[in-house]
């Protein structure tokens, strides 16, 4: 059987629609102040317009649902030239930088917020839209070590959390908190390439 | 009328206790799912085992006594040595990252997750909590580029966004996704000040 005979959902026109409805008004309730413990199957189907087996015939549980709405939310990995690390570093920054607005945000800090109470929904979290956009920049990374871009000795997890952090902190703050300039990404990874000591 | 005469508040040592049973109430209120929405005067009263009365005696909305119970998580900001630039900014770092630990964190991303609907919460959360720290790392910065310790041509809010912005990530992750080293605070400071770049 080639991969084309085999459709990756049962996917007519009808049911991707309502997939859509599903995965919006997933999103939608996670967004809202209660976070995870708003989304019920339940409560998806009734805000999307759908029935519960309707749901249940694609997400067996609200972890898979919730996981699934919340990838929706990513920018898609952007194109990187491989031409210069800190072209790609720019590229990826800016990346996450615009993903963080408005209801993503919103998700995220929700899903942190309960993170304690659903441990298996963070872990699958992790390790399906997290880890993979790590990924990426691990790949950088390590490609400009190789080619003397960067030093030898970098931790690239460290590097990780400094580019990734500085990103959403200034991107997540809601607008009283937010100051910093629409070049930040470019400052942001200058700043870590070169240093801020003379 | 001297300053010990005008004690900074109506403190006899039952209003103490039942001033550290509030602020404690409304954490632990704010640190659950529902963050801001779950914290109204009844339900401190009930979880403090106080009247209504008593919080409204000395916080005239819910807003003002969520501020104060949130500058109750905040560490101490730490005594500086003023010898280097880096070894303050390895201590505030440090303080940073101890401080996102358990209740914090999460009454954190509750905050924020609820911020479209409190911006008047958020704003005062911002002047009377964040702001006066944020200060204190912008007078190292402002010393070390001073002294030639630092470049002279920093952005403040740029750097702080880089260190704040690291150190919550790391600290802030729960246990699935932080993989970071005990010394990361020393690791980022350096990485910040030298770069990564060769």
């Amino acid at each position: 059987m080639t991969r084309a005979d085999v459709p990756a959902r049962p996917g007519r026109p009808r049911s991707a629609r309502a997939e859509k409805a599903i995965l919006e008004a997933t999103v939608d309730l996670l967004a809202e102040e209660a976070g995870v413990a708003a989304v019920s199957m339940e409560a998806v189907a009734a805000r999307a317009g759908v029935g519960k087996t309707t749901i249940y015939r694609r997400w067996p549980n609200k972890e898979k649902l919730i996981v699934d709405a919340l990838a929706t939310l990513k920018q898609p990995i952007p194109e990187l030239s491989g031409q210069s690390v800190r072209e790609d570093l720019v590229a990826l920054a800016r990346a996450i930088g615009h993903e963080q607005a408005g209801k993503h945000s919103r998700c995220h800090w929700n899903l942190l917020g309960g993170a304690d109470r659903y441990p298996e929904l963070l872990d699958r979290y992790r390790r399906e839209v997290i880890e993979p956009r790590r990924e990426v920049i691990r790949t950088v990374l390590r490609r400009g070590m190789r080619t003397g871009e960067l030093r030898g000795d970098l931790d690239c997890e460290m590097v990780i959390a400094m580019l990734v952090g500085s990103m959403t902190l200034q991107a997540r703050a809601p607008a009283p908190l937010k100051t910093l300039p629409d070049d930040f990404a470019e400052q942001a990874v200058d700043a870590l390439l070169h240093g801020i000591a003379t």
